[in-house]
Formats: C-alpha cells, sequence, structure tokens
C-alpha cells in the first residue's frame, strides 16, 4: 500500500470583476472484497465480522435485496442464517435481468429504503444477485439521501469477478446500456463461490467471458489456465470436487480479480479513459442491447472480443495460430463466436460513435498484443471492420462447434 | 489555499480463510464560484473564459436547460449570445418548480442529453434556473454515463446564495425532500444579480431567508447589515442603483456565500454530520413537503429557524432581546414567522425522526447562541417543541404585520 500524491484542499477567493472562489476537496474511498465460501453457513461469522467498515452485531436490522431465483434457491437458509444471529431482516425479492434493469427497478428499492426507513450511515443495504441486481442496488443506494452504504454478495460467476470488483452501479435508460449510473464503490463484497453450484452452465459461461478478457490483456499465465483447466472446471461448476479442480477453480477466481483491482485502484473514477479492462466492451454495449434478450453481458463482450482479435490479426498484432488458440478456448468455455449483429456494419459504426462519446472523443480502442499484452488504437474504420467481421465467419465456421449463442445454451 | 492532509492509496491482498482485498483511492473535486454581472451581455466574455476549467470557443456547441420562465423573459437574449459568440445551443425548456421536482423531471432533461449526443467529458450542461432546476439538472447531469459535468447559471436569489454555492443535487420521492440525490460539484456556477431585477419580491425573500441562516449561526455583522439594509435591498432586488445599495447588495450576497463556502469546503460529502449550515433545516424538509405548494423553500426554513430561536429563547441561548430582534428582521424581509403545521406537533416529532436518520442517529440540531453564533444539541423533546411553538405565535401575534405566508406574499 503506497501513499503519497499530494491533493489540493481550501478555499481561494480573488477579486476581479467581482468576487470568485475555488473550492478544492479530497474524498478518500475505500472498500474491501473479501473470499469466505459458505456465507450462509451458521458457523461462519464472515458477514458478520470480516469486514472492519461494515460491523453486523445481533440485534441490528437489514434490509436485503435478493434477485427472485436466488430466492427461491436460498432465501430459507439465508433468513435462517440471519435470525440464527439475532439479525431482523426485511427481504425485497426482485426479479433482475438484463430486460428490467431500468428505472423502475430502482424505484422498487427506494421505495423498500423509504419504507424500511433506513439509517443512511449505519444500515447498509444487502445486494444478493447477480451482476445485474447488484448495479441496480448500487444505484439506488448511492443515490438514496445522496449515498448510503451498501454490500454486495453476488451469486453468479460475473458478478464474483467483475460487478462485484468494481465501483460502477447502473441501469439501462432508453437503448444506452448502462446510461444512468454511480461511481459507488460497496463498502464490502462478499465473494462466496459456493452459490455457483447452483448456476446453469450458460451463466457459467457468461463469467468465463470476463476472466477471459483479463487473461487476453494482461495475462498469458491465465489465458494457459484456462485453455488447461477451463472447461473442466466450468462443467464442475467452480465447486473443487477434486483437488487440481479446487486449485484451479481458486486462480481462474483470484487471479483475474486482483489484474482488475490492479487496473482499476489507480483509475477509479476514469479519470483516464485508456482502460484495458474495457476490452471486449466497445462494441458489446450496442451489441448487447439490440440483440436483447438473445445474448448474455458475457455473450456480448466474448462476441466483441472475437471481432476484435480477427482485427488485430488483420494488423498483425496477434498471428494466425493466436487467433486459434483463443476462439478455441471460446468455444470450449461455451461461448459464442459469432453474432449476426456483426454483419450490420452500420450497427458496428453506431457502436464505436457511442462509444468516441463515452471516452471523450477518441476511439481508445482497447486491441491484444499476442495473447496478454494490449495496446490501444484511435483509427480503427468501418471498412476494417467489415474485413473482421468476414475474417471471424470464416474462422468461426471452421471450428467443430461453432455457432450463434443459442446453438450453445445446452452445451 | 492549504494542502497537506495525507490520504491513502493501493491495494492490499490478505490471505486468511481466502484472498481477501482492500482497494484504497482518494478523488480530487474542484469547482468554481464566479460572479459577474450581466453575463449574457455580448460584450462579457466570463461564461466563455472566466472559468479555467470549462472554456468555451466558437464552433462548439452546448445543451441549455432553462426554466420556462426565465426563457420566457431571458431566452431571446441569451440565444442571440451565443449565437452571436459562434456557439451553437439545443435548449430544452422546462418548467422546474418543487411540484415537479421529481424523477420525471430527471428523465427529461437525460432525454434531452441523449438526443444531443452529449459528449461526456468536454460538454457541459447548461443550466439556467432557480434552485429547483440546478438541482435537477445538476441530479441529472450527475448519473448520466455515470457523471457528467454541468455549469450552474442561478436565476433567483436562492439559486446565487444557496443552490448555486453547494455540491448537493437532487429531486423529491414520494414524500421525502430531496429524497434521491447526489453530491456533483458544478464545474462552475456563475452568479448574475442582474437577473433579480425581474423577480417577484416574494422569491427575494425567499433567498433572504438562507442569507439571514448565514447571519443567525455565523455572522452578527451580516445580521446588522440585514437589519440596517435588508428591507431595502429587498425593495431595489439587489440591483443596486444607489452607491449605498449597490454596496449594500454586494455585501449582502458575497458574505453569506464566502461564510457557506467556509463551512462547505473541509466537508463537502459530509462526513460530519454536524453541519451548522443545516440550520433551518431540521423541521424545514417535513413542513415544506406537507405544505406544498404553500410554501417557497425559504419560507419553511425561515419558519424553522423561528421555532428554533424560540426553543433557543426557552433554553437562555438567546435573550428575548434578541429574539425580538431576529423576529422584526424575519418580518422586515417579507418572510413568515408561523405556519399552522407547527401546531401539530406530531409532524415534527415526525421530521425530527426523519433528520436523525439523516444525520446518523442523533438530531446534531444546530440551535442559536446569541445572535451569530451556534451549538449543537441531541437532546430535544417533543414538549419543548410545544412549548417553542406556544412561545413563537404569542410573539408572532405581537408583531405588528404578523401572519401566515399568504398574507405576506403581497409584502
Amino acid at each position: 500500500m503506497h501513499s503519497g500524491t499530494q491533493f489540493t484542499q481550501g478555499l481561494r477567493l480573488a477579486m476581479d470583476n467581482g468576487p470568485a472562489w475555488t473550492v478544492e476537496a479530497v474524498r478518500q474511498a475505500r472498500y474491501h472484497v473479501i473470499s469466505s465460501d459458505h456465507l450462509f453457513s451458521q458457523d461462519n461469522l464472515t458477514l458478520l465480522t470480516g469486514c472492519p467498515d461494515a460491523p453486523l452485531r445481533a440485534g441490528e436490522r437489514r434490509l436485503l435485496v435478493i434477485d427472485k431465483n436466488v430466492d427461491a434457491l436460498f432465501g430459507a437458509q439465508i433468513r435462517e442464517f440471519f435470525t440464527f444471529h439475532g439479525v431482523e431482516i426485511t427481504v425485497l425479492s426482485l426479479r433482475a435481468d438484463e430486460a428490467v434493469k431500468h428505472w423502475d427497478a430502482v424505484s422498487q428499492v427506494v421505495d423498500a429504503m423509504n419504507d424500511f426507513g433506513i439509517d443512511r450511515r449505519r444500515e447498509p443495504v444487502l445486494a444478493v444477485g447477480g451482476g445485474v441486481l447488484t448495479d441496480i442496488v448500487g444505484f439506488a443506494a448511492s443515490i438514496y439521501r445522496r449515498g448510503t452504504p451498501y454490500i454486495r454478495i453476488p451469486t453468479t460467476l460475473i458478478g464474483l469477478v467483475d460487478a462485484g470488483v468494481g465501483v460502477k452501479t447502473g441501469v439501462n435508460y432508453a437503448s444506452g446500456k448502462n446510461r444512468l449510473g454511480t461511481y459507488a464503490p460497496a463498502t464490502a463484497t462478499f465473494l462466496d463461490r459456493s452459490f455457483l453450484r447452483s448456476l446453469d452452465l450458460r451463466h457459467i459461461s457468461n463469467g468465463l467471458a470476463e476472466i477471459l478478457k483479463m487473461a487476453l490483456i494482461r495475462s498469458q499465465e491465465l489465458f494457459t489456465l484456462l485453455e488447461t483447466h477451463g472447461s473442466a472446471v466450468r462443467a464442475d461448476r467452480f465447486q473443487g470436487t477434486t483437488g487440481d479442480l479446487a486449485d484451479a477453480a481458486d486462480r481462474i477466481i483470484a487471479e483475474p480479480i486482483h489484474l482488475m483491482l490492479e487496473e482499476l485502484q489507480p483509475n477509479l473514477w476514469e479519470s483516464s479513459l485508456e482502460r484495458c479492462v474495457d476490452y471486449g466492451h466497445t462494441f458489446s454495449p450496442t451489441i448487447e442491447m439490440h440483440a436483447l434478450p438473445e445474448l448474455l453481458h458475457g455473450e456480448a463482450v466474448v462476441i466483441d472480443m472475437a471481432l476484435t482479435t480477427a482485427l488485430a490479426t488483420l494488423r498483425g498484432n496477434v498471428s494466425e495460430e493466436q487467433a486459434d488458440r483463443v476462439f478455441t478456448v471460446i468455444q470450449a468455455l461455451g461461448l459464442p463466436l459469432w453474432n449476426d449483429a456483426l454483419d450490420d456494419t452500420s450497427l458496428l459504426e453506431h457502436a464505436l460513435r457511442d462509444t468516441v462519446r463515452h471516452r471523450d472523443g477518441l476511439q481508445r480502442l482497447p486491441l491484444p498484443l499476442g495473447i496478454g499484452r494490449h495496446c490501444f488504437v484511435n483509427d480503427v474504420a468501418p471498412s476494417e471492420l467489415r474485413k473482421a467481421a468476414w475474417l471471424l465467419r470464416s474462422c468461426a465456421q471452421e471450428l467443430p462447434h461453432a455457432g450463434s449463442a443459442e446453438s450453445l445454451v445446452s452445451a
């Protein structure tokens, strides 16, 4: 942990035509990401005492917002856990998928906070569910009384390795993916991979897409791990039923989180818009919103990564052999290589324009350099996108099980 | 301008049962409050070059959100100004009063930002209107793509001395005043008191309430200024038609702003909830929402201050003579001393409970000590509120022009 950079604080008054003031102030942010399996076993005290900034004591109460599907599977155990430890919980059970990730869902959480009469400093909202649920609850909490703390307990793989790790909250608006939101770190995120035992394989794959992203841009070692153990760990749903599988599952979760946090920490509020963690997120927001409800978030991201891997191959930044390895791993992880939206060059151009608006006037497109490294480019032209799509299509057709997302749902 | 406090930044990984990460990061905030009369005179370049962090150049474009009433009065001049300087503006003319200060209004601004295709870093939204309008636009901008810059040009006195100075945005939700919002400083606020020439006297008084607040808790000198010149400056609508009136108007605007910024700067995100600038804001949010649309914000605040001045008199913290001076100034400024909501002790208790939830479990009630100083108390009981209301009622009845807000509207 380093400290040091000097920041400026104070009030300055200048008199020109009239008084003019400059206000400078500095805000410290801190959050925790804490791994602990079987969080809701009665003898596991991590939720109560594991986070120094969010102790939970007998006699206190909490509002808990939970994904409806998770509630059906784990709701009884969760309620028993809190009852056992003397914590009174009020539960809001919420449908939470991309199609309802809108203001109305935020409003439901706000209503529950109002009804609960939440204390804006001492009663963090508990959010239990996938990335969509934690994004919605995080957004609601961050604007309720201008900021009420919240705690995330992700129950999906993408929640564990991606949504639960960063500081972004948000909901979709009109056709804009996460168009409304805030930077608001959860006081703590508790990672419990035992939830994954009930997850269907398509949603396991969905999370593997974000893990693969970190591998492609930051770590050849993580890529090799996915190449070697990804498929088996996926089939095992990260439950570690053998020693080897347990070891691989641990590393396949912990390493991308660490890499991601290394990228986020110095740039938590995106003062730099050259973010390698945006890899796979240039075309995917538009593709995902366009294809709803066909594609899950990770599926849209992986299609973006396949397209840009093809593009990097055309530029000579990724060799054909490397691209083949990438495409093969994508398939082995149960993820799609192709979506017909890629045929629509005008959609891709629209996506690029929207991303440019999001990245202060430049593309700042992260592109892979081989496997495990990256660069940023600003000069991608529509004609190049068309060629990359053609190349990807031909590569995808040559691979044994290529196809659309649907054909892989049951994989 | 001082700097110095050390903040912590970095990523820490601990291995207990599983990996646990702590992320620490620091965010620098800076904003400007710049006075300049006749902002939209073609030879006034302050809007273009006055703020180092928000230059506006010929050939650029901006989205401008303006209060409907202000648009009717000043819209043509404002459009001409931008055309003259080669800036293309798109205008959203919005009704903005407390009764429509809700999500729907935010949504209208978001729609306009979407239609405009705003660049989230380089095209600050311009908000021209009173505190309600700047609160709505500030909220919309702060959540659009997780934060788009905005600039405030207040056109009311309360906007100039209060809403335009701080970093709070927000809208009402259900019966909760500003229940949803963010801390999001405008890059710049430009203060132009020439707008006040068209303001009705009731809205001049509305702003004087917040000025009086700063006087009562922080500055006997400012109180004396209001006592001596407040009524005349009000009648002159701060236009400075004589040298004395101009001097008084300058000071009556600049001094409370400076005092307010001194209070806000070290506590911009309210890490301390003992905020003397919350004086008058303990009971008023509930009274204001309860009495809508009867009371303007400043009227509700002044009723709260009258009640708590009476309470402080009962405690011996304010002498009867001082209370008389305060009540006399309130009336001279065209503000109400009484609202029948004060008869409803259960409403006051409800307000106090809600404030306690907002202030982390304690009342943290700022109370005047004489004139110009304050203390905080946590032990106000319902019976004491009832007695204070009785005392205030009897004082109000003894004063020559006492009455409800309505009787003062035409004052």
